[in-house]
């Protein structure tokens, strides 16, 4: 077995992912969890990063490289922004140093859109970007990166030039959950309901000033019509995915179509959201992405 | 003091109001409170009633006239609906009497749309209608009602012709408290930030299908520019109802304008929004209109 090079950690609010990896970028061990910043706050970052270290069995000296909310100013390190246009190379250069610990551990920082009119940020998705992009990058780009939050970023080469956010996974479950529709979706199966949810991205894209409305449909459409809970699930999951894509395909969309980074189900759904609507899409692992983007970090700034 | 003739009942959702009534339609007595459909259902429709029957000193026999949820189908009795096109006579038509009660109780039915392309019920607001328009409406109309569940209502003369419903009301609850902006407006205070309220509805209002993202810049504005939690509030409150504007005004709109229904605070939120997409309305009180739409009820199935 080779020797292991760095450990490379995603940390989000929610999930902890950790690799243990060779010079040549090879997996030597894995680990994943729930102590996202907000769990991880009580025992301490410093306790979880540890404990996890030690299951892998990563050497006294190991670096280690972080992204995400772990640099949040409620995480462990602020490790602030590097503002738009940013370079994804500065990335890089700001990462930022956890003080008083016995290894190098080194958390990048987020981008920050500061404009007054479209305020935004994100933490986590630039390494998943560098991950997809590289530090050479060519041409133009428009990548699409569901989740909780949403982001649709308009790349051009290395450089991030804007992009938004869009609540459609955290709107998902707050409406699915804590609103009159959670009756609609009591009790959804497993089953997936492919041309409701179509038929939903297909309206709220073409009025998606009608979102509101839609949302209520699920609603009617069961007291009158008796639709089942899967449909009415994938109706809500359908029409917020259209509103974000009649947002995020108003500009102007490269000739080679979109870049959709994600994974699981995620992935499926937003693939057949874009089929809907006709707009080609390439498609990248998430997960893949954001160890490619760890690791180049890792070696451009400890040249292992 | 005159004689009572009837009682009127508005019982929502989660609400219950009751009118003491004299032949005249004066308001002898009144009971406000939240025994609505949800907490009535467990120490039953009828106690509840009784209670306030008593509280207002109702005579044995007098008759009562109720709308709302009441007559949903997890309600008290059943009402059922009428279709559209409905003629607002209908709707006194179709009152169903609440059997085994020493009194005469009846519950008017709501209004279903039964399009499949966009189904939609309401209860309560055809009693609303009744009430703003008479049942010897002329002209054509556009009717905002706005609540936790708005209706954009097209009537022509005396008939709801069509209706839409809009979530408005009951996202901003579930946006406000049930995610990420829930820490964006924490402590907010009472003060109304109207520049913010207004730039959010334009916003949305121009570009509903952002509306995802727009909700997502509260966050971020308050991470790079500290805005504050009051102008947070209102700036999710202007981007729903810029959103609901956005498709209640895409048709065509009589040139009297939008007639709004509604009290308090909902009432001046709306007129702010209605001018600033420069529109006129002309408003009225929505617990007039019920009572009102309840007092024709009466007096037209007792001839009281």
């Amino acid at each position: 077995m080779s020797e292991a090079a760095y450990v490379a950690v995603d940390w989000g609010t929610s999930s902890f992912r950790l690799w243990l990896i060779d010079r040549a970028g090879n997996v030597l061990g894995e680990r994943r969890s729930h102590e996202g910043m907000t769990a991880a706050a009580k025992p301490g970052f410093a306790a979880v990063l540890q404990s996890h270290l030690e299951a892998v069995g990563a050497a006294h000296e190991l670096p280690v490289i972080i992204c995400g909310m772990a640099g949040a100013r409620q995480g462990w390190v602020e490790a602030g922004y590097v503002d738009t246009p940013a370079q994804l190379a500065d990335i890089l250069a700001h990462a930022v140093p956890v003080p008083g610990q016995h290894r190098d551990i080194r958390i990048l920082p987020g981008i920050a859109q500061r404009d007054r009119k479209a305020p935004d940020v994100m933490r986590g998705e630039e390494t998943q970007l560098l991950g997809v992009l590289g530090m050479d990058a060519a041409g133009e780009a428009v990548i699409c990166m569901p989740g909780t939050h949403s982001k649709w970023v308009k790349t051009k080469g290395a450089t991030v030039e804007r992009f938004a956010t869009f609540m459609t996974g955290e709107l998902f479950d707050a409406i699915s959950r804590q609103t009159i529709l959670s009756h609609a979706v009591a009790g959804a199966d497993e089953s997936d309901d492919i041309d409701a949810f179509k038929s939903a991205v297909a309206a709220a894209f073409e009025t998606p000033a009608n979102a509101a409305n839609l949302l209520f449909q699920v609603r009617s459409g069961q007291l009158l019509y008796g639709d089942k809970p899967s449909s009415a699930r994938e109706k809500i999951s359908g029409t917020l995915i259209g509103l974000e894509l009649a947002a995020g395909l108003a500009g102007e969309i490269p000739k080679a179509g979109i870049t959709l980074v994600a994974s699981g189900r995620l992935q499926m759904l937003y693939q057949l959201a874009f089929e809907t609507v006709s707009v080609p899409v390439r498609s990248i692992g998430a997960e893949d992405a954001v160890r490619r983007g760890l690791s180049m970090a890792a070696q451009a700034i400890w040249n292992v």
